[in-house]
């Protein structure tokens, strides 16, 4: 029979498509366009609907030997989504069912759910879920594969430290459920956290179980400006070390801020300073909320910061977020290649200073912002209209400038299909090795999002 | 050349031990008489001081394929460390030392140094570690390697959130440098999250990057009497969805903490109540911690809660964990078997219940206390003078209890040497058979603490 037929009859005549028009939201993601690879010609994409579906479709696909690639919301900035092969298109979205368990303050969440959805339903059961990795279309399924990041990651962590449960489906088609409603679990190695960040190359995640927290009673967003980028930068292990646990510590400059908000049709208020630190404070009380603010604008102001906007209502703390999350966006269309490399929080002052000599050198704009408090930055890589070489030299030594830090070449956004070489290159060949071995562990024939991660 | 002849030549004759006086405290750990393994009998000890050292011993014990049983400070209570085949216990203990990296609130520390020196070298340096997972002679290569929990786990989770970075030595004797001092990697599979908790199995650590906190300006334990046990525990689950984030929430019963005291020479001097809530706040001002203390008064109150006993100097405070840390060892030598089966926060009520159905139906004894904060409950097998069989059934329906709650039968103490029958009766067999293979790609003459773990 023929493959479309096949997976017809797993999931139903409309869930299967071909006709490359209604393909195009499937086959690209936020990938610079400069470096993004370019899809495969042959595709079909399926949507399964639930986990049995998921598991028959990796069946034929494993016996076939046909490469499958699981879809989240598409929002990866390293081509990890992206079918570069002929084969099948694993759409989750139809599998976006959440339920709360207020009791154990967590979601239970099929990979299809988005982050947005997530936030809202969290609320509405007046729980909360800190992070906040950028773009709200993004899909559970997605953040847990590339372990996502972003803002509000200072307090509680990375992604990693909220999934406490897992369903995957193997590429043989296997179902496993690892982990559970449980704050502890020690029974044997821990297949979940090492599917965990894998990018959808070992397992399909098809549920998870995430933990959640109580809503804060009291939050507030500061906006505070500063003259120049080393003051503002190296007041941020002071705030850390001050006993101060924010949700957030961004570092973004002004002008890009204003071009963002422009973008957005909206206009950034604030007009003091080159550039600022934004910091979320979030407590248990409004006191502890504004002890907390007061101390976080007395230690900045000993490193030359002015006066801070503070903003508490919920509208404007979001239009702040949602400014500083579109700068990627705005900036898209100029850019070469966007980088996430991250250095010891303490660093980052250092890692600042190598940008502008690197940028100087190169003649060039490089401009960064970032998840300050994590020691993690984005630094774009501008079109200046000059050859492969030229970028390319300017990424590896923005790579070298991390690495030499203690530094690694991917924070947040992972190796997807445009990092694999670089890999090879800061990691030692005995890890590549474990690395390949454990992907035909879980993958023998190799169909699982190939050309993602290993090299 | 003779084996110790070769062992001396890398780390010197006085760090080759065979006498086996000499090995006395080297050979067991902190498992109950009655299920630990017994120690095989032609071991030599071996003490390197640097990861030089360990290569160097791995190569030749893989070379001539002898077992290997890394060794920190025996307080385990699964047999994980007990060396069961005639081989070399590796002891960690020369390589203890630790720095504090202040800027980046982290600790570097040699897989040697103990929890008691991590935690006063970090309060030295204003800085916390808040994980206390019971007896302060465990070393960070242990904690490490069974991914340790036990109290003060609730407001920033187990041992796996702490570590950033690993070095570790492959039973092959490659060294591997696994994270950094990061908070955000993601470049590759994350084989450090796979050494975590895989109990000495696939690598020997060697020193370890280990996230601090800034001291918290304030702290109190607060000891919260209950006429009945399953209102404390109903309360458990009331304070943390109250939005109160304790360092810890432990339910212990006061007969055993009069019974712990006395053993000590102390005295427990709480007379209310039948059994207790401790719970410790830590918080950066003391207003906030005295609110949150307050909060969860009241709370507990409304589960029938007698006037609680605040604790706030330090020495009270410690006094309190101390008898709280000791109970297992006072009870160690009338019991056949300890537990730590943790279930989902919410459901420890219902473990309770089944448990109180158990000892009935078993007509014994199951003190039961723990980490009702994460789940996580200890409950003992009492020595009644009964056959194997007895005690078996009796657990297998304590594991069946808690799986059929959503639960895990190992949430700290892990798998070991004597939990691997139990693991192959509740992982199915795809997940053993992915677990056999991770193991096989690390240590593929299986020398590493060979029958832990792996069934």
């Amino acid at each position: 029979m023929e493959l479309t037929s096949l997976l017809k009859r797993i999931v139903g005549d409309r869930f299967v498509l071909t006709d490359r028009e209604k393909l195009e939201n499937y086959i690209l993601d936020e990938t610079p366009i400069h470096i993004r690879p370019r899809p495969a010609s042959n595709l079909i994409l399926v949507k399964p609907s639930n986990t049995q579906e998921v598991s028959e479709i990796l069946k034929i696909a494993n016996q076939y030997r046909i490469p499958v690639y699981p879809r989240g919301g598409g929002s990866g900035l390293a081509g990890g989504a992206i079918p570069t092969r002929n084969g099948i298109i694993l759409s989750l979205e139809r599998m976006n069912r959440i339920e709360i368990d207020r009791e154990n303050l967590m979601a239970v969440a099929e990979a299809g759910v988005t982050l947005e959805k997530l936030i809202k339903t969290a609320e509405e059961a007046e729980l909360f879920f800190p992070l906040h990795p950028g773009d709200e279309s993004a899909q559970i399924g997605g953040l847990i594969s590339t372990n996502a990041g972003g803002t509000r990651a200072v307090k509680f962590g990375i992604m990693r430290n909220y999934v406490k449960g897992l369903e995957i489906v193997l590429p043989t088609g296997e179902v496993l459920r690892l982990g559970g409603r449980l704050q502890k679990n020690n029974a044997g190695y821990d297949l979940m956290h090492l599917i965990i960040g894998s990018e959808g190359t070992l397992a399909i995640i098809t549920k998870a179980i995430i933990k959640l927290y109580p809503k804060f009673e009291a939050t507030a967003t500061l906006v505070i400006p500063f003259e120049n980028r080393q003051d503002a930068i190296n007041s941020v292990p002071k705030i850390l070390q001050g006993g101060v646990m924010p949700l957030a510590i961004e570092y973004v400059e002004r002008e890009l801020m204003e071009k963002t908000a422009k973008h957005l049709g909206e206009v950034w208020q604030v007009k003091e300073g080159r550039c600022y630190l934004l910091v979320i404070v979030a407590e248990q009380s409004r006191e502890e909320m504004l002890n907390q603010s007061l101390k976080i604008a007395e230690i900045c102001k000993n490193y030359g910061a002015m006066e801070p906007l503070f903003a508490e209502p919920k509208e404007d703390q979001d239009r702040i977020l949602r400014i500083r999350s579109n700068i990627y966006l705005t900036l898209k269309s100029e850019m070469i290649d966007t980088l996430d490399v991250t250095v010891p929080p303490a660093s980052i002052g250092k890692l600042i200073e190598e940008v502008d000599r690197i940028a100087e050198k190169y003649d060039t704009r490089l401009p960064a912002y970032g998840h300050a408090g994590d020691g993690n930055l984005h630094i774009h890589i501008m079109d200046e209209g000059r050859d492969e070489e030229y970028y390319e030299k300017l990424r590896s030594e923005i790579y070298d400038a991390a690495v030499k830090l203690g530094g690694t070449i991917t924070g947040e956004h992972g190796i997807g299909k445009v990092r694999v070489r670089s890999l090879m290159k800061y990691m030692d060949e005995k890890q590549l090795e474990i690395m390949r071995k454990i992907k035909e562990i879980f993958d023998p024939n190799n169909i699982l999002n190939p050309e993602a991660v290993i090299p």
